[in-house]
């Protein structure tokens, strides 16, 4: 059988699924942290258009794909679901391991599916310019990539520790054309008060968001996008799951078992929601969230109203939170480092349709590197979690003797992480503790709603 | 029209082009250094396996590529040809621009397709550990990626300067397990002597050749493996060309004009034999090698016999040169950083079948710039020369108002060459006067045969 299974470009998907209204529990509406009453969709107007208002409480199940983000996407999708024999072989397992390869998108990532959709939206209702943060620089580089093809200006705040010792993705943001700035910067009123309390402040991705956030509701034609978390971002992320529908259904074959890593849920959201579809609907597949072990907002965060940021600027998210104060210990999966969690898989997880496990770096780097070492591409930290519950799956399938089909949703490829192999190989990695006091801390904070 | 032309695994090429048989003007043999005298076979032994040396001399036309090889690039190939319609429109031009994409290998570029047949056939013939050297690193990643998926040793002698300011690509060979050493070494004579010399040495290519070569002469069971310049390379890399053809025809369309970076000549060689070959038959069809203009060997080079190394170790090859003593400016470009050229390629341009041209460094990343912005993905500094090769004909045609068929060797990504794009980004790239006095200099060191 062939390695890949291809999709032609006019198979690509024609629409994104909203699982929303098929969820057996509704998702509970954001709280205006002002009035602490739901949110009006008014309220949010001043950061972002209307279609994608919209689409964040829409109950239309299918919602079409603009032909002018079809025509973005088509530079990189449909991507490539591939099976993974040499892992396999490797693993010596009866199981069937395929990963959907989302690291094949000029950023490297499956951000730029969203990114390049929440781009056309807001340029459609006369945006000019896009602001945003960034940590690491993954979301910050597919969105500075989505300006880029659309003609848009970005502006990226970026968490000023990464900026200094992180430079690389910060100069693809710049090569893509977008301005970059260390945060807190001078730039506006959140970032100077920070400033003047302490000149040397290292930067948090919550004060990077305020900054943001700012930015965008004080300035005109301006808007603010999100990477992950809010409703829809993980609809658009919806065509990873649709096209790997299509490809295992070329082939006869079907999953049993998906893994996907989650910090706040939008690749996990991307391949995992049509496939809940299928289980609300009576079919029998798993899903799984891989967290880190030091940050496991769904294996053991507690289910309830809290900030989406540290600031408490945001609106308030009926989700897992670990709470809004708890900072995630220094892990090199940057991107799984959330306190909370998307409220859509939030609630799937609560009814039981979505499953999680939590894994400690070193053991999620030997599965990295293993995938490295079998079928080639180097993993990003964060994919490196999914490939560990994959592996723990095959091995699973192994003493039992079962044949199963697994499927990794490769979220992205690990070229700007090589600092963190190097920890890895020279056995410098250590593992954190679960940081059960930190969380404990946190939790006292969370918001009486 | 879609946008990337795919091949199914099956459509792959079961064979490499080799030109020698078709070439109107035979290469000339190599010389053993020791004795001046065309080199034999058997002088090769100690360090390459018989069906490579086969391969380097052979009169067959088409050589079958292993099923096991095969497996081993359906990872990743067929690669895409994939239509630049963002940089047309960009241009304004009314020619077609398409590119191979290359870069989609695991190793980010063209050199697994010559690394993997390389360690097939060092396997099959009991060899279990293979020696190499390496510049900045993407021959000697593309060798331990091999190395990992064929089960094969890798030990990589890596330029000091390099290895110390270039520790990603470092770190990627320890992840497929291979062994890195700065060059000097004290693992070989020559590295040894060069230490006692001076220690504080920097390293060069010619000296890290010479390491490889050692090492894989005084072990046992450990051969040398090549990553550009030899016969055997370019005819890995003419799956390249092979796939591109088929690629056309599937479209009905066939290219007016062919540009790929030239160094050593693998990747130009890759793509452009198999429509050289359609030119000696009558067709019409240009190649263009791109090189840099502070390293003009087949524009500026003379055609003799000559060093392919620094230190005169290995046997003079019949190319156009700059002279073996010639030392490149430090361009970014580093890959196409070598004095001399391949000798198929170079009988080639000899016999008016391949163009060249020369260009700057700055120009240079100003079309990989323009690249990045309208088609996303980020190229190499030496893929830069064969885009501002083709950016320069379609504004050609542009003017002359003609439409045109432009394919471009997307030979690999720049993920590891951002450092190279904040310089240029900064404005602190500078362009090399031509070295007229240093290539003048060197031409009087060439060998008298």
């Amino acid at each position: 059988m062939e390695r890949k299974i291809l999709l032609k470009e006019d198979e690509m998907p024609r629409y994104w699924y909203n699982i929303l209204p098929d969820m057996p529990t509704p998702v509970k509406p954001p709280i205006n942290p002002k009035t602490m009453k739901p949110i009006n969709p008014d309220d949010l107007k001043a950061i972002f258009p209307s279609e994608i208002i919209e689409q964040e409480m829409s109950s239309q199940r299918e919602i079409s794909i603009p032909q002018e983000v079809l025509d973005i996407y088509a530079i990189w999708r449909p991507t490539p679901l591939v099976r993974a024999y040499n892992l396999e072989k490797a693993l010596g397992t009866p199981a069937k391991i395929y990963y959907k390869n989302e690291s094949v998108s000029p950023a490297g990532s499956h951000k730029p599916n969203t990114a390049i959709a929440q781009a056309y939206y807001n340029k459609k209702e006369g945006i000019t310019t896009l602001t945003t943060e960034t940590g690491a620089g993954q979301w910050g580089s597919a969105l500075a990539l989505a300006g880029a093809l659309l003609g848009l200006n970005v502006r990226v705040y970026m968490v000023k520790v990464s900026y200094e010792q992180k430079p690389f993705r910060r100069s693809m943001i710049h090569l893509w054309g977008a301005e970059v700035y260390p945060s807190p910067s001078d730039k506006t009123e959140a970032g100077r008060r920070a400033l003047e309390e302490n000149p040397d402040n290292p930067g948090s991705l919550g004060l990077a968001i305020s900054e943001a956030v700012e930015d965008a509701a004080t300035h005109d034609n301006t808007n603010y996008a999100l990477g992950s978390v809010l409703n829809h971002v993980l609809l658009h992320q919806t065509v990873i799951g649709l096209e790997a529908q299509k490809q295992f259904e070329k082939i006869g074959d079907y999953p049993d078992v998906i893994f996907a890593p989650c910090g706040g849920g939008s690749n996990l959201g991307g391949v995992g929601l049509p496939f809940i579809r299928d289980k609300i609907n009576g079919k029998d597949v798993r899903v799984v969230a891989v967290e880190p072990a030091s940050c496991p907002t769904l294996t053991k965060g507690i289910f309830t109203y809290d900030y989406a940021d540290v600031a408490m600027m945001t609106p308030l998210l009926y989700m897992y939170t670990l709470g809004h104060k708890f900072m995630p210990p220094s892990i090199h999966a940057g991107g799984l480092r959330y306190h909370g969690d998307s409220p859509i898989l939030s609630q799937l997880r609560k009814d039981g349709l979505l499953d999680a496990v939590a894994y400690n770096q070193t053991e999620v780097f030997e599965a990295g590197a293993l995938f490295a070492k079998t079928e080639g591409i180097v993993p990003a930290p964060e994919t490196c979690h999914a490939i560990k519950g994959a592996v723990d799956e095959a091995l699973k399938a192994k003493e039992e003797g079962k044949e199963k089909t697994i499927l990794i949703n490769f979220s992205g490829h690990g070229h700007f992480d090589m600092t963190s192999y190097d920890k890895f190989l020279s056995g410098e990695m250590k593992d954190y503790e679960y940081p059960e006091k930190e969380i404990k801390k946190a939790l006292d904070y969370l918001p009486k709603v």
